[in-house]
């Protein structure tokens, strides 16, 4: 029966939290995000089967990925699903190469977007029809299988499929040990939440304390609008956080090149691990010469980084010595797979973005699948917590100690029923009633 | 009066030519491509003063552009003409840094391309109330203003303000003869008509013989598909163009760095001016390892590359030898000129992409600023030329002995009401009676 079932139906809408109010989120290049989701549910033959994704956006123009996820969803219609999971590298690559679509990007922007949104939905469906959380279920494949996964496409002259065979066939050793050492004690988080730009110096003191008590070993900070401010804001997390443990900062490519190498310079007292997003994503020589000038900080991008073609020339210049994959920038579990291995071949830890709104529900799920299948290490590596609006999934992400607890429910993550109902924009019953305010 | 006009409301629509079904456009990655603009007008207090503008885009996923560009279009609502005129700089860089939708990019694909629309159509606006075509109208403005004009974030490690206006007063001198000689004799072309994928050996040799009759001294040809098939087009087109005329050749992104490399090695023997997308167009070092292993062939590339963070690093990685600025995919004339002044700094000629719908009407005027107020010069420039749908202007792009002839009518460019009525998709008149058929 489930040999034959084909996805009947997409539904596409908008969701929007009203993050901005509080002032979570904000940062030097975003004010006043309202973290949203353009998201998608595949219906398929089974009424108990949905397939759910979406792409995080931060408010406006949410709309304009819908549209693009039901212009890629017509292609959807009649697909039968095993037919997707028998090769969902083949698949990934021919909803890439629609040459229509593609003139949209090439594999950027909100065409890019759209394309992870969907394959997350068809990555939710594959687990739920297996049976199991995506981590285990890509986890659960050979060597073979998890190259058949990647778009080799523009990647060959860094890295060949039989390269990357060789980085699977030595991570096989140890898998079933890695899989329980992470149902048992979770993967390394840091927290970004003490840090907003708009919060106080008090709210900064209070919430580092807070994770600090949390167990939390790595602590960020939003930089980037008076260095002045950030000083005084990076002196109290480094005063309440101690000398040995590590504090990063996020500048989220507010700075020219130059303005980067001085304000860091400026920074450099503080001792950050990291200035993540120091300048454009697309500035790979510019995030180069940033590294060289900066050292020994260490240069971290990859939220905004559109594709594995950026992110193979991001190593390939020593660019970055920390990779932030996001789940949803990235076509999915395929592209972010391929970036991985591009990252094991050239020794750069994998510390995946997020926050937002499901990006740690998503996210711990990648992190997961480095370790098992490829790095086979959490050496250095860190993920990204944010401890908002996780109540509004059926499986929330969780942190404890600061690690992250592993996923158990089968596919993905979805939203709640009813956070839907509440969130959809316009016609969900938060934005009614506030509209009639 | 014109001083008070505001925009007073925005029209967009989805314009799509049925050009697949003669194989025009036909190349390696795009087998079939409906020549189509994401298109807007901006009504303004003045019944008979609209601003036209759009993004060439080649069929399905035409309107999730035009989605993008009514979001972007409900900020320039009550939009004071002369309050934009007066910065066009300051009122582009707003624009692009709506944080909301600059999430969606930022600066490349849809959004990136809706913005590019919306300019587009403010530059008609600003034309028109001047009276003057918009290359007139730019070749008219100081070096100041041009500088104005420009963003120069994330561009100072390469070129600072000061340098670019170094660049603009150096070429002031000889302006106005400049003005005369593009008004008497044109700009030079180069013809891409005769060598669609799609086209049979006896069409490639007709076609390349028209075109040498016709004057033109430079050829292109799409390849890619197979080396034994391009080996015998390009030696057909090389056979009835001779030794001395120059032949260039377009892969439209197909190979990857190493086969890019080993296929122009197969080519070589038709000596090939420049190879033009041979790779991803997000590989800035992939171009570069290329146009080291090819030489004497050059690599251009352009038409996709989606902003001037890219151009900058093409050009610092010695990885171009002609930049092949978009008109639609750029900015507007904002980024042109941001990128034709890193050009400048770094010896590169422009070749601007043109053909598609529209864009040769839109590019003979960037050609023409670059050559008034930047580079100064027409050596080793040439514009690109594809004769499809003209006609369907208001003033179509004209050639003549391989030049191009200067716009006259104020403004930027714009369709027939009539175009419009007909290929609005899908309820213009084409369609309807497409779809009955």
């Amino acid at each position: 029966m489930a040999g034959s079932l084909t996805i009947t139906r997409i539904e596409a809408f908008d969701v929007r939290f009203p993050t901005a109010r509080a002032h979570d989120g904000s940062d030097a290049m975003n004010p006043d995000p309202d973290y949203s989701a353009a998201y998608l549910i595949l219906h398929t033959g089974d009424p108990a089967l949905e397939g759910h994704g979406f792409a995080f956006t931060i408010g406006e123009g949410t709309d304009i990925c819908v549209a693009a996820i039901r212009t890629l969803g017509m292609h959807l219609e009649g697909l039968v699903l095993e037919d997707a999971f028998a090769d969902m590298g083949a698949f990934s690559r021919s909803l890439i190469g629609i040459s229509h679509l593609r003139w949209l990007g090439p594999e950027k922007g909100v065409i890019h977007l759209a394309t992870a949104a969907v394959l997350n939905a068809v990555w939710d469906l594959f687990g739920k029809v297996r049976g199991l959380p995506v981590w285990r279920l890509v986890a659960g494949m050979t060597p073979e299988e998890l190259v058949g996964l990647v778009d080799f496409r523009y990647l060959t002259d860094a890295l060949t499929p039989d390269q990357a065979l060789d980085i699977l066939r030595a991570a096989e050793p140890g898998k079933a040990e890695r899989i329980a050492q992470l149902e048992a004690s979770g993967y390394p988080a840091y927290t970004t939440s003490a840090g907003w730009l708009g919060y106080d110096d008090d709210k900064v003191r209070r919430l580092c304390q807070e994770a600090l008590a949390d167990g939390f070993t790595h602590f960020k900070l939003k930089v980037g609008r008076s260095l002045e401010d950030d000083l005084r804001r990076t002196r109290i997390a480094r005063e309440v956080i101690g000398p040995d443990r590590q504090l990063m900062v996020d500048a989220n490519q507010v700075w020219s090149v130059p303005e980067a190498i001085e304000w860091m310079h400026g920074l450099a007292e503080v001792r950050p691990m990291w200035i993540e997003e120091p300048t454009s994503p697309d500035d790979i020589l510019g995030h180069a010469a940033i590294a060289r000038a900066i050292t020994p900080i260490k240069v971290a991008t990859g939220e905004h980084v559109h594709n594995r073609v950026m992110f193979k020339q991001l190593f390939q210049a020593n660019a970055v010595s920390y990779a932030q994959i996001d789940a949803c920038r990235l076509a999915s579990v395929n592209e972010v797979l391929a970036v991985q291995l591009l990252a094991a071949r050239f020794g750069v830890p994998v510390c995946p973005h997020a926050g937002g709104v499901g990006l740690c529900e998503l996210v711990v799920h990648l992190a997961a699948i480095d370790f098992v299948c490829v790095s086979g290490t959490m050496d250095g590596r860190v993920v990204e917590w944010v401890d908002h609006l996780h109540e509004q999934f059926l499986e929330p992400a969780r942190v404890s100690r600061a690690r992250y607890v592993m996923p158990r429910v089968p596919g993905y993550t979805q939203l709640l029923p009813e956070s839907m109902d509440r969130y959809r924009y316009p016609d969900g019953t938060f934005w009614i009633e506030d509209a009639a305010r």
